[in-house]
């Protein structure tokens, strides 16, 4: 109710603060017998944290993870998998400046007016250091999700102006790593950097679109009224931080087509009914039909700027206030891998909901 | 679990199928002390129902409702709400002819594929029909809210190629029904008129965007994690029939934004927080800030064709296919107060759940 | 939230007054292709309904009903199962009396005070007519477990102070039926009938208790930490109108009893493991283990006496009451329905859940 | 929906197994503002746990718990409020004897059926263990309750065939806690003493009964059909390790009595609604009345016996088993802070549910 689970039989419940002793969740719902590799989820964290590279934020965290329990024997065992990412390179006091001060387009101000009290320092709860708890969640999920051969690729279509026009059916994670922005297109990814670098100097900020994909669904997945499958992937979506707009299939410019254009003609392939084109994005009326999964996220710019801005403190008092602290100049590419959780996590869930949605032919 | 309920404190649960018996829903958790105006509530149906104008469906519903329980004395009672639509001009005959087909991106197929098993008459449970279920407890919601001083008004911006281009701030809903397609400037609404004629004359359909906005809801409404307001809101849209795409405030546009641009300066305003510009959408951190709350909402154009479309029946074998029965050529005018009806849900249920986040000062 | 739902795959909503317009309710979560005897269903309701003998109220319900969705071609479709039941001797006019009094050990002050504002027709949705919803959803339960081979059979062990001492260990259903009294001794059966006209003679009432047992369950049902099989089952127990207490094996004489006596020893039964006694009622650490799950429901006497008694009104004054309607002098043996019923969801509740707990061996 | 969480509003999610790292929870709508008195919560730890007395397991734990999450300056924040207790003395070694025996009464071999794998260390997840987590929660919420003037008191009113045969209406924490036994009758508490003195020489165990009421509560608390709060107190006591029984007012001896003798007839007192007698138990139509609200809870005796048990091992082979480990003789003395915790649990969920329950008047 107070909103920090999500799923319904794969449940995450997520806590931590930025600047507090940690990050971390429990998963209640994982069946029993995932031998886990934790090297690879250690792997996802990585691609999150910060520190990565000159384009991201220069907090150092290690984001290391400690699983508290649930597994025996490196195997899931069905009980409740908790995990901690405990903070090292947490300083509170690079925070003290806006303790008083409502930074523009940040939830400072809301979350005052929510509890009448906030942890302030980095955020507190609403810094995205939050989906460190998302990613290794995500990673348990994929984990599942590999051995149903579900395959889930996101990248980084877009950040502020420079669009990635045109990209191939199928790409590759390499491909996508092989680029520090996540952008499997070279040129494309140069001109990113170019305009991150240039943004940087101007102590400005960008935003950007990721794009992903789901292989290897059965058809069946999602709950044809309010649990839509791609209903519960919006949400998903729309609950990382900064994101701003999804679309699936021909999304928002689906609305400019027409019915003749946009209907996806069923053909059989090898005895495996498919269709001709995937406007629908592999979804029919809310339930997967076997096809490709594939949508948009849309991230607005980071609102921390190394720049004076005016706000108002929390007396009313107009005031100008400057970035402090460490900020990326675009969230987009670390979020490619919260995108990738976030997707995870909702498969699995829907997967195992289905196990329950048998005819009985009785 | 099986996804026929929304919300967690003003909860609605809907049952029924396009060509059985009836649509209804049941609400628990409203509020006792209510005093309910059916006639609102029929006029928000009838704004749904089909048979409206030549340019939709002629099904003829009056989708007058019996209200089976907890209203006395015209009041809620605080117990479940339930509600009953029965169907009168239902004509599973006219289904006949698809019972053994997978119609184009409908959701036959997906739906024979989930339950093994399915009531094809009119799409059965996948057809829009059942919406008219969420409008009636949106029409609660409704009277809820006016009391609050919340106030929703939604309307088609887009219809296939024709686009609204600029509105104004404030739009009433008197200015919306103004218009036969729900569009509140005369001469684009002429635009669309045309355009739905000449598309259906050629047996096509179109698709469209709907703009939405909720003005006069308080700060402090969402939680701050997986339930972000936006988050609900979006999941709530999303499972609408035929919807592709959420975005709210800066949307998709925003991806494209710099920092210092998309920003919102907060500035006081007779003593309360405002901001200058509102690409937040109202809504910080997950969180509404006191401002106005707006979104839009992409439709597919509709899937059945009045001209012949190849398919595969259930055999696999390959089939020429033409729509029967009543069908519109768009559904976006008639799906307006069905955002309106899922934008009211979420907005009451938020802020319920509100009452119950206080701060204690203990 | 609101409470009006019961379990988590197979979920039942209830709504309904006593003197309103129905009884019914939703279920969500039924698996597809469930063929139902609609016989089998109306003779369940038929044995909790009033005006059976003249034991019982002389309320005449037919008690029929109709199902409004989720059903086609006389299969379950896996959509919402919804139907109501609806009131046809309902005379809330017998309830003036009653609107400004808060009758002893009723639910009329508790519901003024929770909701400031109540149904007092016949208590509303406080009225034990609300478990008619109850045993249709438990009849419709009852048809999968029979697949299953899962019977339940539950009795009346005790009216007032007349107690079946000593019973076998198999019952039958139909040895059941023989008694008006649900009591499967004959000449126990004699004493509770003798008592009860006694003590209708006099304008008393009486409790009692009603012995259940399931067999043919398998072992593995039941979550470990909270949501343990009995939790669940003494919950839907206690929520059965007029309940005071519930234990399951051994109960409350375990409590006097040593761990040697008490101890299951395990044993192999043609190589199934079993044990030599069954103080633990078939539940071992909250999950069943394969052998019968047992257990007993103490009832409260009715509220209701055909006798003055003292009260208070909504004003403060003392006033005096005497019941008018038609109300029974004990419920127990309408309640043996109630306890199956409950039964019967709790334990197709957690046969779904079962389904997602698989060990993976990956 | 794996049953690892307890409440709506107020809700508890537990992890961790007895011989893992350590036991802990996330507490997700924890109120804002509540200043904690880490002491208290110490406390409430400290009477949980082993090694207390003589009496009791000689596990050595100091129970210390580390705060993770959702305090700020001694505040709750609103925020998940997470927590950690380390397991230090853990002997994973002690329990190798019994890696492939299922212990008679034990929940090994349900756990091994349902999970296909399990955590044999001391039971892992099924031991008692758990239940800090629970206690831990629970003094949070007393300390909200304690502002609200709600207060709890448990004691054991049996051990084994010693019996406390009537008590004080009023009896205070401290006249409990001066009991080794938690027994506030001191004649009785040395009985008991002797009784588990002797039956521990036998290397046989005791079960017993622990009585709790809590005064102070608002009417009103409920929700009136499956969530009737003796229901949701009756489900959250029996999910305590070793519980048979519940029974509340009157409980199973008001099955025997005459509606003449059980109605509760209401009095004025002071121009408060009350009632002359209270087998009600403090509840009526599952709604709490302002009284008094007390409940027994029946727990069997301890599954784990200093002497030889025949059983079975994995394999089936007939073996031979006798207790390891530390081991309680009994463990109800120690479970009275449990059922205290636990009805803190329910209590608080529910003064937080009915805040949402307001009569509008509009």
């Amino acid at each position: 109710m107070a909103g920090s689970s999500l799923g319904e039989l794969f449940k995450l419940t997520t806590f931590g603060e930025s600047h507090g002793l940690g990050i971390g969740g429990v998963i209640d719902g994982c069946p029993p017998g995932l031998k886990l590799d934790m090297a690879a989820i250690q792997a996802d964290l990585d691609r999150r944290k910060p520190g990565q590279t000159r384009l991201t934020s220069s907090r150092e965290e290690s984001d290391s993870f400690e699983i508290l329990s649930g597994v025996f024997e490196h195997k899931t065992t069905g009980a409740p998998l908790a995990f901690l990412i405990r903070n090292n390179d947490h300083r509170p006091a690079d925070y003290d400046h806006i303790k008083n001060v409502y930074r523009p387009s940040h939830a400072d101000f809301t979350w005052q007016s929510k509890y009448g009290f906030r942890d302030y320092r980095g955020g507190g709860r609403s810094s995205a250091r939050e989906t460190a708890a998302r990613v290794f969640a995500g990673a348990v999920a994929k984990q599942y999700l590999a051995v149903k051969n579900v395959r889930i690729v996101a990248f980084v279509s877009q950040i502020g102006s420079v669009k990635l026009s045109g990209f191939p059916d199928e790409i590759t994670l390499d491909k996508v790593e092989a680029s520090a922005l996540r952008c499997p297109d070279e040129a494309t990814s140069l001109k990113m950097e170019e305009l991150i670098l240039k943004t940087k100097a101007e102590g400005d900020t960008l935003g950007g679109i990721i794009h992903c994909s789901v292989t290897g669904l059965p058809s069946g997945l999602g709950e044809p009224v309010f649990d839509k499958f791609h209903a519960d992937l919006g949400k998903a979506m729309l609950s990382i931080n900064a994101v701003k707009g999804f679309e699936y299939g021909s999304g928002f410019a689906g609305a400019s087509m027409t019915g003749k254009s946009h209907n996806d003609i069923f053909v059989l392939e090898n005895n495996v009914l498919s269709t001709k084109t995937n406007f629908s994005g592999g979804i029919q009326g809310g339930i997967t039909n076997g096809s490709k999964v594939y949508f948009n996220v849309a991230f607005k710019p980071v609102a921390t700027l190394m720049k004076k801005q005016q706000t108002i403190d929390v007396k009313g008092n107009t005031v100008s206030l400057e970035g402090k602290g460490r900020h990326d100049v675009t969230v987009v590419p670390r979020a490619v891998p919260i995108v990738e959780a976030m997707a995870a996590l909702v498969c699995m869930d829907h997967m195992l909901r289905q196990q329950t949605t048998k005819y009985l032919n009785l």
